[in-house]
């Protein structure tokens, strides 16, 4: 059995979702608010974030990245040729290039100060870091993901999909991360077309429907977000 | 051919040039001040961020945690039962969630903040960021390190090494994010002694040499830097 603690708008776990979808596994969903540090929760992952995925016999694994690498060490070979980490290694740094930038750049520059300003702040107490948003770090955010989607449309006007011919962990961590701020209507998808036509390809996938039905945290999603003819 | 791109004090890069090290790896060392973002590293890597890796006939490895496991994959077997990623899956979670735990919690709470103010502001231009350092920046990061250090000292109470019985990229990682902050003369190392004791271990292996040799930017190491019996 395989339990994923995670927060319904927080990327990386919507990453982590979205590959379970792919592997055809269906977890235990157990929503964390991280924030509030609870006690049970640190044990389980000291660091305290989330997703976390814990699967019986082994230790709890953090961090999104990591647990990519773990569903692909115990799931991978099942998925074939589409594998979402390739085997042959240029094509695997290159997957994993991508989906660190990210897991990593793009939530610190656009989906992480998002959804912490627009969401996560509403159910904080003010010792957690609860309040009014930030407005500048929203206004820098927006501005980041302009250069973001360009470089996603850049990347599939020269590929099939993001890393390469097939679809891997660098589309999901893509698409994950657009999709919660999508959620929030923050993507200006008419800057780029390329990356529009990409994003509603992997929004198609099953693994992609159980999060386009779920409304989160008393607001409603953007209007296109759940089309996927947008 | 190996080549490696990276900053002397960045504690990222200080980790991949000691896990070479344990590989028997001499790398070219190529000095690289990100915050120039030269045009050139940007083709290589297009984060900005170093430290990268760059083997002949294969594209760069960007971003310590996959340079690490493409060490493993392309070298790993060669260490034999010192591999420094276990094959082992309990294991193998357990030295990437801590290794994880350096590489980003460590970095963003302590190591990242007190290179950037004490060292690499000194060398930025105005535009990139640099003048003087941020004071509350500096007393945040002097106040974590202190829980992380504790940390440290809990797991080396219960096991050999920070991960379990034998040294692994999580001692590597701890090692050289400490290594950056210890030159400057920033660890409370009298806090915990079972976490100094710990350190000394790792200081001593061949691989840590070249680090305790040299001296950057101007900064003279913290006087028990280089001292093996500190």
């Amino acid at each position: 059995m395989l339990t994923l603690f995670h927060q319904p708008l927080c990327p990386q776990s919507r990453f982590v979702r979205i590959a379970l979808g792919e592997y055809g596994v269906v977890p235990n969903l157990a929503d964390e608010r991280p924030w509030d540090r609870r006690q049970e929760f640190l044990v389980i992952n000291p660091a305290g974030t989330t997703p976390v995925l814990v699967e019986d016999g082994r230790p709890p694994v953090a961090h999104p990245a990591m647990i990519a690498e773990y569903l692909d060490e115990t799931r991978g070979s099942g998925l074939g040729e589409h594998r979402l980490l390739p085997q042959e290694m240029a094509a695997r740094i290159e997957v994993r290039r991508l989906t660190m930038w990210f897991l990593e750049k793009f939530h610190t520059e656009v989906s992480g100060p998002l959804v912490l300003e627009r969401v996560f702040k509403r159910h904080m107490t003010v010792k957690q870091g609860g309040g009014s948003p930030d407005i500048d770090a929203i206004r820098a955010a927006l501005s980041n993901i302009r250069y973001h989607l360009a470089y996603i449309g850049w990347l599939v006007r020269t590929r099939d999909w993001l890393a390469g011919p097939r679809m891997t962990y660098a589309d999901l961590a893509a698409a994950a991360h657009l999709s919660s701020v999508d959620y929030l209507g923050d993507v200006p998808w008419h800057e780029d077309e390329s990356a529009k036509t990409w994003y509603a390809r992997v929004k198609s996938r099953p693994s992609f429907r159980p999060l386009l039905v779920e409304m989160h945290a008393g607001i409603a999603p953007s209007k296109t977000y759940a089309d996927l003819d947008f």
